[in-house]
């Protein structure tokens, strides 16, 4: 048992959030992450009601949360007011300004998490009511932003000592077995939130070609672009872009992303080979730590194999080289 | 005290080395981290042998070794030759293959110590014969490349594990007080090398006016960028970039390096505003972990304070929250 502020807050027994993965991250995932003793969370990502209600009925009577892109919530109030009507354990708001529906959220009577990328975005998050920050380094898959987890959650933690000590911390980007949960811990977080290693979980909603060439790859083959975007014709806001595993696509249009603008072919044979699962076109999202996860397993042993192994750090295992 | 391989193999106090930071570092500071139990790295850069020669007169009889870059070597023999002659305590190669070097620091009998940024290039380092693999995430200041801190550490200790279990491995990048040593022996290091943390030392070699804009800075400030290596006219090979502290030169000009390249008098400036420390048009050098530093100290103060603080993370001050 790992206990933290986060444990307690939450009642939780593990320390443990699933990153809510726009797609991947249904509700049997977020349901089987809550069963386990974490905290599971829906990706509700760019607010398609009916996906969001048939995921929250997936997860049954779990106790889940639910995560929104921010910036996609703008002018779509029936977003935010179908997921409050489930009442779920938190909202999660990522990649944008949370203080316009943050309101709301209170008035429900729910946490507020806000997963953010810089220390500059956390004080806005503070300042929006936030009872939970998410300090997202650019390690992790799918959408963020520059700066690296192991230098920006201490220093939020450092930030939120001062400013509002009682937010609790979560550390999120690289973070894909106990090492990375142990060293989160180190850096004064309060637990963890993984994509990555929930992606390649047995409940994540992911085509097994993807899961596939994810199981096969390094944290040296994935990159942080644009070009996966603009195939699907997603128009994200600056400083986001996203992680996924390079392959030809990125190799031919990372580095000439207007020439893609200007070919509805290419885009159309992205989005084609993403549903199809050939990963060898259409990118796998996943972030660097996919570089330490080899098998694909249910949302129950990864949570116990993650805790078992910083259990064993924290408790002088990594004096096994002395 | 904090024992690991690292310490034993090298005669070691505490797990640290000292980045060998051209220009900034220094005989005088490595020769203060070496004496403070740590192992300290002369920065001889870009191989100006006069400046090497003056910096290990700098460092009398400590035991310091010797940083330089990799593919700069080239056809220069006498670079080398000079280090060499000093028998260092340790041969420190990084940003290129190390292969053509090897053989004559073996002859030398000094251990070669490799920074690698991917997992791919530290397979090359073992190959070259490395007894030392520094394992440097992106988050670190200077020279580097993309990969985070976090990710990468494990996965290159996963990959030495199987593939060459005596070798040592140190974590790099973002690492700037005890909260970050403690977190890289979590991930599976043997150390840490410690960049940003010495240069803002009483010992560095950095204008005072640079030092200021740096104890004042975020990590959020700080970006990797091409334009500060186009403005002092060095050629580095992709995919290394450097990160500095950001300012109006990089608002003006990250975006545009084409037009730069073109401006002498942009580059002139640049230079002469370095020289003269003034940090709102020359960059100061420094990574992420910069966020985590608001005091000049001496060398021997920053590695107290460090294993101090790790030392009472790892003896459960983790759980402060709980």
């Amino acid at each position: 048992m790992i206990e933290t502020r986060l444990t307690r807050r939450f009642g939780l027994e593990h320390p443990i959030f699933s990153a809510p993965m726009a797609r991947a991250g249904g509700g049997a995932l977020a349901a089987a992450v809550t069963r386990a003793g974490g905290l599971g969370l829906i990706g509700g990502g760019y607010g398609d009601v009916g996906w969001i209600e048939d995921q929250f009925a997936a997860a049954g009577n779990e106790a889940v949360g639910c995560g929104l892109i921010t910036w996609q919530l703008e002018g779509r109030p029936e977003v935010l007011d179908a997921v409050l009507a489930h009442q779920p354990r938190a909202v999660f708001l990522s990649f944008g300004d949370p203080l316009p529906y943050a309101a709301a959220i209170a008035e429900a009577g729910l946490p507020l998490i806000c997963q953010v990328q810089t220390v500059a975005d956390a004080r806005v998050a503070v300042a929006a009511g936030a009872q939970v920050i998410v300090a997202q380094g650019g390690e992790a898959g799918g959408h963020g932003a520059r700066r690296g987890t192991l230098a920006l959650v201490p220093e939020v933690a450092d930030m939120l000592a001062v400013e509002a000590p009682d937010v609790v911390l979560l550390a999120a980007g690289g973070i894909a077995d106990g090492r990375g949960l142990a060293a989160a811990l180190m850096l004064g977080a309060d637990g963890v939130l993984m994509g990555t290693r929930f992606w390649a979980s047995c409940e994540a909603l992911v085509h097994p070609g993807q899961m596939a060439a994810g199981l096969a790859a390094s944290g040296d083959g994935t990159l942080r672009t644009q070009v996966v975007d603009i195939a699907r014709g997603l128009d994200w806001p600056a400083p986001y872009d996203i992680r996924v595993l390079g392959n030809g696509f990125t190799d031919r249009w990372h580095d000439d992303p207007g020439s893609l603008r200007a070919d509805a072919g290419a885009r159309a044979d992205w989005a084609d080979a993403w549903e199809n699962g050939n990963a060898e076109l259409g990118n796998a999202i996943v972030g660097e730590g996919i570089g330490l996860i080899q098998t694909q397993m249910s949302a129950e042993e990864i949570i116990m194999q993650v805790v078992a192994q910083a259990e064993a750090l924290l408790n002088e295992g990594w004096k096994r080289h002395v």
